[in-house]
């Protein structure tokens, strides 16, 4: 029996090991398909050496594995594809690759197609190190403006100057048959609408305002003396690289014949243009203005938007990005994170299962700890740690900064460890949300998604304690679809806006953590321990003088 | 058939967890058999509370083990009891407890068989903190003499008069019951001696001179100001609590008939006045003027013996105690140590193995560990500990310090972990070392004892690099029995002085641990970050202010 469903829309969210599509009605949000597909080849590790930490990925295993989900979308004929109206795309980010004349990834070459430089770089790819040290060095010269500003001051090894740099001097035959350089959330949309001319691939305002220094102050990207003094090299690419970079309520294009009978959809069908996950999770979490959306997964990706009226010229400094309209059109969208979150916990997990022959334990061990931590006091017995396994994203990037744990006694427990690793990233938290505070941004309301709110409430209660507000965790397991969803339902003209859109299509909120006074009160007191430690921490990773 | 060994002395070392019996040839040591019985309560940790840092011994456990132990020792016939000549005793210490008028412990009497303050305070007992801190503020007020001169400046909450304190503070009952007030090295003696009256029972010089503030410039023991000036509780005790304190090399007394019958041992044994396992061990373990001789257990007790007419009246600041005759009569006895040191490991395996149900991944956990931890080279990937998971003994006793681990990353593998806390242990070494040199007393030799030598190579070769010096390891397992037998033989006029006794009787070295020069060079770099991290943890420990 054929439903009565009318008009829907498939996000897609190109995640760092999968795929995953979902059908929402475009009236209300409601999800009604889902289907996720991993990459075959990154599910072999083929292209990567974590030594080196190189993560590369292959743009067959994108288009294989979405070609895979929209048909298992549209399989059981539930849903009727003619009443798909649009399509939106979400994905990691910065993951860039190069591209041919043709605008084809050059991994789809013969002669490219098991070159690791020829192949998307992952936003965890850290082969970058050097380069993103001299992108800063350079734009801290004083010898360019410094194109740093409304990204925190840092430009980081993750980013797309820094990969695109690396991977030309590190394969000159990619380089020569390089004729762009293009962000996974560009490359689809251009994929799926039948780009076939590099120049003309839609570039996705939040990846270049948040990684390529793209800027409305700049002109756009930075200037030439940016590429001349960085090498000669990136001066074979065409200048600028793109001009324009256009927010997601807008239409990338549409749907070509070739990839419309590929995937069983009509021709014609609106893509959106692309975003990075994490913003695209805060809209379809309900992210409003001075609302800090926090997609919590390995590491945080944290979303605040502002009127940019209100923001006026100020510079948030120590935070990701400030970027116009890069996360819902109309505010200033700020990006900040923390570098490991859900990292921490799994890290303890390794720690205590080294050698440990049994699977049982490890998969229960999490859940074990939360269950033994929740009757300890804040605080435990003294136990603290920071939380910095993988550097510190914000505030104030500093990939050298390390994690500690002080005040461990004989009697420290592997809970009251764990319990002092929630607290941390708790602290962590805290120190994001102080310095939007401090630097004028004021933080209204804290939302939470992604796959760690629902792995561990006692996380979500820690943190209402600690940052003493009220956490929202979302009802929605796919925000960051669900975002694409509304940016495909706007560009597609069911909404006037993009505001409009997420208020009908928003994920409701299933739980809020509140916090307890007199737990705040003593969080408020052991913070002042965790900033100490952090201050010896960072001290410790600093060079003398510097 | 019958050996023709002729007179043979027991070694009995009562540890944390055991007690060991050996039976040594007294012409030159030769180890003829050995046995060892666990304390049955304290192996159900009845009467502990790790969180708050109690730990107490029954005295039953005592009895009950050394009778097994000494009736396993003659119980194939080997030996023939008629031959047995002394009896010597080292136990754990400071480790005191309540006895009543007839000398019988507390815990003795059905009344307060189940009473933790009736019991044996162990020796890491740390629930007088607050009692200790009143000494120390008291002996520095300028009120009264300086009691804390000859040990270090500073009163440990593990020590005599702070478990008094403490103990007659918690219990009303127990004080009232009290007539005396004990060390098990002295309870042990008066119990096969057969005392029966608390004011007979003979006072180790060792015990007496390290925790208990006796010193012959003193006098004997502090004064009633002391006891008054910390709590009027204290004067209903006999005053003085004793007079005398004895070297080792005296006899206790003759073992009783009831002991003998029990043990299966001839009337009128010499039993030697006891003393701690660390001053018995060194004095076992072959310590000649200047050489440290660190008894490496679950803590370390670090003896140093240098000539009274050479140390003069220098004070040796930080130190746990000097003591004319406590270690071997004729020098002046330094005792120092590490409150943690095979604990730390101990601790780490536990951490490693919570909530494992595998019995046999914990049996070969350090092990594993120590197996890949020798492959990383020193530092590590940058991890770094602070040693003091049970407060710090030396230098500068504070229980309140507390451990740390810094430099902690994603890669920072469970390895990586273990060696930093092995680095740790051989830097908390180093400041000891350090000490005594910045004091004036040259440490010229480094022998190494008890049960962590063998266990833990990698431990000692940690150790010889970050000293910069051999560390040697005694061939003996038995260094305390030994110790102990020394000052049996001596005390049963087997030789004229227990000097004489030691030459013939101790044990020969097995290994040297060398240093190498490029490892030690990056320690001594390295010992840098461990003392800033040392000054920042002893600062989080402080009460602003002090």
């Amino acid at each position: 029996m054929k439903s009565n469903i009318q008009k829907v829309v498939i996000g897609l969210d190109f995640g760092s090991d999968s795929v995953r599509g979902v059908l929402f009605r475009v009236e209300n949000g409601e999800e009604l398909k889902h289907a996720a597909e991993n990459y075959e080849r990154w599910g072999r590790q083929q292209y990567c050496d974590p030594v080196q930490r190189q993560f590369r990925q292959h743009p067959r295993d994108h288009a294989e594995a979405m070609t895979r989900v929209i048909r298992r979308l549209l399989a059981d004929g539930s849903v009727d594809p003619r009443d798909v109206v649009g399509i939106g795309v979400d994905t990691t980010g910065s993951s860039p690759m190069p591209v041919a004349a043709n605008a084809q990834p050059l991994g789809m070459f013969p002669e490219f197609a098991d070159d690791p430089n020829a192949l998307c770089v992952l936003w965890k790819d850290h082969t970058a190190v050097a380069e993103a040290e001299e992108i800063n060095t350079l734009c801290h010269s004083g010898r360019i403006p410094d194109y740093t500003r409304y990204v925190g001051g840092i430009y980081s090894s993750e980013w797309f100057w820094a990969k695109l740099l690396h991977v030309f001097r590190a394969s000159p035959k990619v380089q020569a048959a390089t004729a762009s350089w293009v962000e996974l959330c560009d490359w689809i949309p251009a994929l799926l609408t039948g780009v076939s001319d590099a120049q003309a691939i839609v570039r996705s305002r939040c990846a270049a305002g948040h990684k390529a220094l793209w800027h409305p102050e700049f002109g756009g990207l930075p200037g030439r003396p940016f590429l001349a003094g960085l090498d000669e090299r990136l001066l074979t690419l065409p200048y600028p690289l793109y001009t324009t970079a256009v927010p997601s309520d807008h239409s990338a294009g549409r749907l070509c014949p070739e990839w419309a009978d590929r995937l069983g959809l009509p021709v014609g069908v609106v893509v959106a243009v692309g975003a990075f996950d994490c913003h695209m999770g805060a809209v379809g979490a309900g992210v409003t203005p001075y609302t800090l959306a926090r997609v919590m997964g390995t590491s945080t990706c944290d979303i605040l938007i502002a009127p940019d009226q209100e923001v006026g010229k100020r510079i948030v400094h120590g935070i990701c990005g400030q970027v116009p309209d890069s996360a819902l059109p109309g505010y200033i969208g700020f990006e900040a994170g923390q570098s490991s979150f859900g990292d921490c916990f799994a890290w303890f997990r390794d720690l205590l299962t080294w050698n440990d022959p049994s699977p049982a334990r490890r998969d229960t061990l999490l859940r074990d700890l939360a269950e033994a931590a929740r009757l300890l006091p804040p605080g435990a017995h003294g136990e603290a740690a920071i939380d910095w396994l993988n550097g510190r994203r914000t505030p104030d990037a500093d990939q050298r900064v390390k994690a500690a744990i002080m005040g461990l006694q004989l009697g420290s427990t592997a809970p009251a460890i764990y319990r002092a690793l929630l607290e941390a990233v708790a602290y962590g938290s805290r120190a994001i949300v102080d310095r939007f505070e401090d630097e004028g941004i004021p933080v209204k309301r804290i939302i939470a998604l992604g796959g760690i709110p629902a792995k561990s409430p006692l996380l979500m209660q820690i943190s209402a304690d600690v940052l003493n507000r009220p956490v929202e965790v979302v009802e929605s397991t796919e925000c960051c679809a669900r975002g694409a969803a509304i940016f495909a339902a706007t560009a597609a003209g069911e909404y006037r806006w993009a505001a409009e859109a997420q208020q009908a299509m928003q994920s409701a909120i299933q739980t809020t953590y509140t916090p307890d006074p007199a737990t705040a009160a003593r969080y408020r007191e052991l913070y002042q321990g965790y900033q100490a430690l952090a201050t010896f921490a960072q001290g410790r990773a600093t060079p003398q003088g510097s």
